[in-house]
């Protein structure tokens, strides 16, 4: 807004613009239409904004956001709880959540193994994985971390180490080529793994 | 985020969905990131946004967003006070300011002439513009609503009312092909304008 508004307005703007996917041209917007919003939904925000750290915790089972010792989906019977799918983070949950084919619970990682940011086995949630499979009738495990080095390397220790421990059913994601992707900009890598990993139709 | 996280995340995510430009996707990431800020960016953005509307008011002498009796243009020695533009709104200042070829000040309407909407002379500002030029040594003034029909007919009716009370010199922003765009999507109305205002060139 290069000085031309109130401070407090570049000030927000500013703020808002550090928040992913928001450049400073959409910031500039969003701080001046919240001068069009009521005043009483200005204070709501604040107040949800001013509170959300002392509000948000960890799910106690399975590492998800939330606001009591247990997750909304942690805490749903109608879930089935003997499949777990195990993210990185509570990011990830909302994408496998919203593709309707799982009715299962979650278990946050809370990152990847990372050798070069000094991430290892004890800086993630696994132990409690171990535990939670040990202590509750689990029948399957999906690793569902992303696709890319340390994704995989986390999902290829995971399976080894729950292998070794568990007599229980333990999946991979399908990775392939993205639906509604025309072949032509599948990079080489995927490319491969789609014919490697080939499905017989008939 | 369809039940899956707390409340108070959905809740900053519904508020930051009705923003301009952010759809649900953007604001949930929005409001996920928000947990990685520090609580006292938190307390910060909580603040300002509890304390936008009462902290921001017009400017008294052009109608831009001002936190004091004068806009940062209006208190700025270094602008040329005799050459005004005028905007429909202060969210127009910001375009015409970036562009650099503008060291005017404005005048912000606060709308334009809208009859089906009851908009008419009288809810803008145009008494205002016609007492700052009466009182002041204004050069020239340069009608920079936007170019619809509601726009033109604001532009139309200040021309008319300004060149009947003050010899003073009246502009209208050229309109015709933006730059940098291609002539095969210019639609029929902008393209016979283009022809129309077209400039000799030797």
């Amino acid at each position: 807004m290069s000085g031309i508004y109130p401070k407090s307005l570049e000030e927000v703007s500013s703020l808002l613009c550090s928040l992913p996917g928001i450049g400073k041209r959409t910031a500039d917007r969003m701080a001046l239409s919240l001068l069009d919003w009521e005043e009483s939904e200005l204070i709501r925000l604040s107040n949800l904004i001013g509170s959300l750290k002392e509000k948000i915790r960890f799910c106690q089972i399975c590492g998800n956001l939330a606001e009591s010792r247990e997750c909304a989906i942690c805490s749903d019977p109608k879930r089935d709880h003997q499949l777990i799918c195990v993210v990185e983070t509570p990011r990830q949950i909302s994408v496998i959540n919203k593709c309707g084919r799982f009715n299962g619970v979650f278990h946050v990682l809370g990152g990847r193994l990372s050798p070069l940011d000094d991430i290892g086995v004890d800086s993630l949630n696994i132990n409690q994985l171990l535990e939670r499979i040990r202590e509750n009738d689990v029948r399957e495990v999906i690793l569902s971390t992303s696709p890319d080095v340390e994704g995989e390397a986390t999902a290829a220790y995971l399976a080894e180490e729950l292998s070794r421990n568990f007599a229980i059913a333990i999946s991979r994601i399908a990775l392939g080529i993205p639906l509604g992707s025309d072949l032509m900009f599948a990079d080489a890598a995927t490319m491969g793994m789609a014919i490697d990993a080939r499905r017989p139709i008939r």
